[in-house]
């Protein structure tokens, strides 16, 4: 629950860093488009350390072995590129922090420029989609709380869950449950009125329940025989 | 149907005109950005007239009198801008055309460069989100055709509907049905196993219902209780 004490959030920041998945950082940004459409308020694009376009893929051979083979066996991807509006450096005080997730995860969860931001953000809350709670889990600053998916052995994390809320951070599963944990947040923060309206802006219907995640078992059917136990 | 002489679609195009919504096109360009990780294809991001980031707003006084008066009552919304690799000139023949919706529709609807690439077109599929149809109408090509909203009188609007599709069109409702609209699309198209990978890759739960808009009773809450019939 909201502290009545605590001034409403309004100054909005996605982090887009080289290699950012688009919808992890659109889906959010449309409900924060809805959102400002009735509160006031501002969102920031924040680039690592220039305002050229940042795309969703990064350079092959910059990628960490286990994305690299995963991208080699495939078609090349299509690639999108979105305008940063900020640098780490130029970006405004934010009260709320939103990481992305994306092929770029690995190379940004070992930037100390991007750690730097976020371990001194006094943001009030922190949001991170899919792979990106990686970029702050990097910090240490989930070290000992409970977190969505794997990877650093000091987080709690939860094998099953569609978003989690603990404290200051809201983290989130793959890609399209950016949605659900922005329009999550939404409803907390600013009430039933605008966290209905924000999503019906949109048109989206989203998951109000943090523990549905249906796609743990989904991903299953993709696994060799041997390994769907 | 998919018509088994029919060549598989490989080049995709999404139009970006001044005042698209973002997530009109970012929605769907990620289920394409899922499907080109395992069919061979391009999709490119196509300008009216120059390789400038597009916004997704345009000069408020450019704006049609309907949403200058939306815009107006509301606060300053919050702008992104992203990146075409073409211009209606440049554009490679496409297979697919997305035409997305937002602000923009009505000064891109009058826009005549526009409307000739669409009439055109040989895209053996156009598929619109929101009020993008409008832009599709516009060329006369819907005339006599079933589709989702509502506008020129020659159409045959369909009041309830996530999406319809008649022949090589298919149009959808709200912003965010962009994305049941392509992942139903890409079913149909390349089939039930790639047509289930897509969505999962983005851990999204697509509608499969065509015929259910849970929005347009939804919408009725937010109207003067004297128009809620």
């Amino acid at each position: 629950m909201t502290n009545s004490t605590t001034k409403p959030p309004q100054s909005f920041g996605v982090l887009l860093f080289p290699g950012f998945a688009l919808l992890d950082a659109c889906g959010p940004l449309e409900l924060l488009n809805g959102l400002s459409s009735v509160v006031p308020m501002t969102v920031s694009l924040i680039a690592v350390d220039s305002l050229e376009p940042v795309a969703t893929m990064v350079p092959i051979e910059t990628l960490s072995d286990d994305f690299r083979k995963r991208v080699e066996s495939q078609q090349p991807l299509a690639v999108q590129r979105l305008c940063p509006t900020h640098t780490l450096e130029t970006c405004p005080p934010l009260d709320v922090l939103l990481i992305p997730g994306g092929f770029g995860v690995p190379n940004a969860a070992k930037d100390e420029r991007v750690l730097k931001f976020i371990t001194e953000s006094k943001a009030q809350t922190i949001i991170t989609v899919c792979n990106g709670t990686g970029i702050l889990a990097a910090t240490g600053l989930l070290d000992g709380k409970k977190e969505v998916t794997s990877g650093r052995p000091q987080v709690n994390w939860v094998q099953k869950a569609r978003w989690v809320h603990e404290g200051r951070y809201w983290t989130s599963s793959g890609i399209s449950a950016g949605m659900d944990v922005v329009a999550a947040y939404i409803r907390e923060t600013f009430g039933e009125q605008i966290g209905e309206l924000v999503p019906d802006i949109l048109e989206y219907t989203p998951e109000l329940n943090p523990d549905n995640d249906p796609f743990v078992d989904a991903w299953k059917k993709y696994l060799p025989p041997n390994q769907t136990e």
